[in-house]
C-alpha cells in the first residue's frame, strides 16, 4: 500500500472554487479500483489550508490516478491557478 | 468528525523503539469506540520520519484518547524521549 499526505495553501479568495474542485477530484479518485481511501479536509483555524489523505493499493494504482484525464483537468488545469503552495509526502503504512 | 495529521521526526537510533511504541499506541487507539481510523506510516525515503492519520467521531472521543492511560504511557513516557520534533494539525473532513 502507498499513502499520500498532501497539504495545500489556497490563494486568498479561491477557497470555495478550490473546495469545489477538491470534491470533484474526490468523486473521481474514489471510483478508481486501486484507490483505497481519498479524504479531503479543511483546517478549522485556517480556511485557506486544505489536506488530503490518500491510500493506493500499489504504485501502479497511484500512477493510474496521476495520469488520469480527471487529474489533468482538476489538478493541472482548474486547481493550478487556485493553489498558492502544496506539499506532498509519500508514506508506507506500518 | 475530527481528523488529525501528525508528523514525527524521531531521534537518530530510536527509530525501531519509536515504531514499536507507535504500533502499541495503534492497537489501543483502534480499540476506542470513538476512534474511526488510526494509521501510522513511515517515510520510505527518511526512516526517521513517521506520520499518523487519525479520525474521531467528535471532540469528546479525541479527548478520551488523549486522556487515556495508554496515551500517557506511550506518548508522555515512552515516546517523549524518542521524538525529536512533532507537528500536529487538526482538520475537518469536507
Amino acid at each position: 500500500m502507498i499513502c499520500l499526505a498532501v497539504t495545500f495553501q489556497v490563494r486568498p479568495g479561491a477557497e470555495d472554487r478550490a473546495a469545489d474542485s477538491f470534491r470533484k477530484l474526490t468523486e473521481h479518485s474514489r471510483a478508481e479500483p486501486g484507490c483505497l481511501m481519498y479524504q479531503f479536509h479543511r483546517s478549522p483555524t485556517d480556511p485557506r489550508k486544505f489536506f488530503v489523505y490518500e491510500q493506493y493499493v500499489d504504485e501502479a494504482a497511484l500512477q493510474s490516478h496521476s495520469n488520469s484525464a480527471y487529474f489533468a483537468r482538476y489538478v493541472h488545469q482548474e486547481l493550478s491557478s487556485l493553489i498558492e503552495s502544496s506539499d506532498l509526502v509519500k508514506y508506507e503504512p506500518i
